[in-house]
């Protein structure tokens, strides 16, 4: 067996000696550099920084990191579709908040009741049925919905420099994984076939779940309890639940996100901390401090005091979504 | 790279045709003709049967699955040996009951307050450190600590059988979990090197976890609270939160995989389903519907009406423990 892996490890180093550039996404600006030789130095074998594959963990957010979130959560759009749909059932929608609002097409009026609003709208529409049937949901509606401003399918925009990003983070032996405060059963049912991570390595929020034999077949039920928010200091927690160790590199977008960046980076060895900084008004969205979505304010300062890397949209990337 | 792949597929076609029996341990019975057959349909391409490798997923107990469980769980001799070192800061244990029996040797004493008893002993001994530090405490007892009938360190006594069928699935593009009512922070330190199964394909029952700086580092802090029960109804729970999608193949020897056994197999397609049934005194233990420690009754009887594969031990495996 050794003599073919030799010639396997030979073949494979002439390809990859001699391939293109695996981020050409991204222009050739530090932050670009500064990727490339922290994944250069953690699989040289033999230096100090090598780090073995199986360490190699690497998580990113979701919502503003590896897609849009403006001008809202997208999953927030997916509820909204679903309070629709559930409408005929609920007659009673009609008189009660935010379920009235929303059905006039009243956002605001929705978004009013604060946090216990948004959380019965997702327990009204992401519970009560099985998790097979919620995926089935999610896919048929993931197909078909738009956004409101580019009238793209959602899964559209996703930024090709992250999915550039993912491909050589794996090509060089990592694990990619999402830890993301959106829905983690709302994420499955697609995060493979748009970045290339299967369902075990996605974290997210979760509900609780009811085993259930319904009509002679075994099902999960899922529950309108809030079981893991995984958000803020509930992401180390929900790495350390599911991933079981901490990661070498940590990619985010917002305050959300700075525990976990935290987490990875304030361990001895090789780590790498990155921020994406939405700075480019013209071909996507410009926010930072004073946005109510995906705020990033002490992320920014924390960055700036530990030299962590910083994507500024605008200069480092000559492409945002893909082709 | 086309041509580079092709060079490669040939050169692993050739080492696998030729490749040695997979299964030395297990006997040439009707058994390991089930999982050889199994196997083989579902990586066969173009078959009916075939199975993309991303839904290759198999599912194992470990209590009693993959290492002994008998005269009781493993854990709970750790969980012993923690309230011994634990005691000299603890002097109201004296006094106190579970652990004042235990502190005088007498395990039936200490287990007469049932369940609530053992989790006490559990919030004691398991909660208020870090997740580093008990990853740390847990390494340096498994090093150490032996069965006390057999005199040999826990992790030498997993099953040979079992260890070759977890390498003959992933060589055929399985990935292979644990699904334990077992402590995932009690396993976790040990699993990728006695199994080759990797922290983050470990589900286990855990606790509550708090995210905490301390002395200026960030670190997860272990609390008392039970969050996962991963037993009975739990496995299913388990398994649709962490991995996410159904498992073809589930690996249990107790009452307590039962109904792991029957999410996975009672969904369509190939499906393999298997209880190690405890039957040799002689050169393990001999146990089923009468053991309180991994009691298989309503097991063996759903096993037989649905045709799952059942090992018999004292005929089925010709070796039990690694050399």
């Amino acid at each position: 067996m050794k003599s073919i892996l030799t010639a396997i490890t030979a073949l494979l180093f002439v390809s990859t000696t001699f391939a293109a550039d695996p981020l050409p996404s991204w222009n050739d600006t530090p932050t670009k550099k500064a990727i490339v030789r922290f994944v250069e130095k953690v699989v040289k074998e033999g230096s100090s920084d090598y780090v073995p594959v199986s360490e190699r963990i690497a998580t990113f957010d979701n919502d503003g990191t590896l897609w849009v979130e403006q001008p809202m959560y997208f999953q927030f759009f997916f509820a909204v579709d679903r309070v629709k749909a559930l409408a005929p059932q609920h007659p009673e929608w009609k008189t009660k908040e935010p379920f009235a609002s929303l059905l006039k097409g009243d956002m605001n009026g929705a978004l009013a009741g604060g946090e216990a609003a948004l959380l019965d709208m997702l327990a009204a529409t992401h519970a009560g049925m099985t998790s097979d049937d919620f995926d089935t949901i999610v896919t048929q509606w993931i197909a078909k919905a738009k956004h409101p401003k580019t009238g793209k399918p959602f899964t559209s925009m996703v930024y090709q420099p992250m999915l550039e990003l993912l491909a050589y983070l794996r090509a060089n032996g990592f694990k990619t994984f999402i830890v993301s405060g959106g829905g983690i059963d709302f994420m499955r049912p697609w995060t493979e076939r748009v970045y290339g991570i299967p369902p075990e390595q996605v974290v997210g929020s979760s509900g609780g779940l009811k085993y259930e034999i319904r009509d002679g077949r075994p099902t999960t039920v899922k529950l309108s309890t809030l079981v893991h928010n995984d958000d803020k200091d509930g992401k180390p927690i929900g790495i350390q639940r599911h991933i079981g160790r901490r990661p070498i590199a940590a990619f985010g977008n917002s305050d959300g996100d700075l525990q976990m960046l935290q987490w990875t980076c304030s361990a001895p060895g090789p780590r790498f901390c990155l921020f994406v900084h939405h700075t480019d008004a013209a071909r996507e969205y410009a926010y930072d401090r004073q946005s109510s979505v995906g705020k990033l304010d002490k992320g920014l300062d924390e960055a700036k005091a530990k030299s962590w890397t910083v994507v500024d949209m605008k200069s480092d990337w000559n492409t945002i979504y893909p082709k």
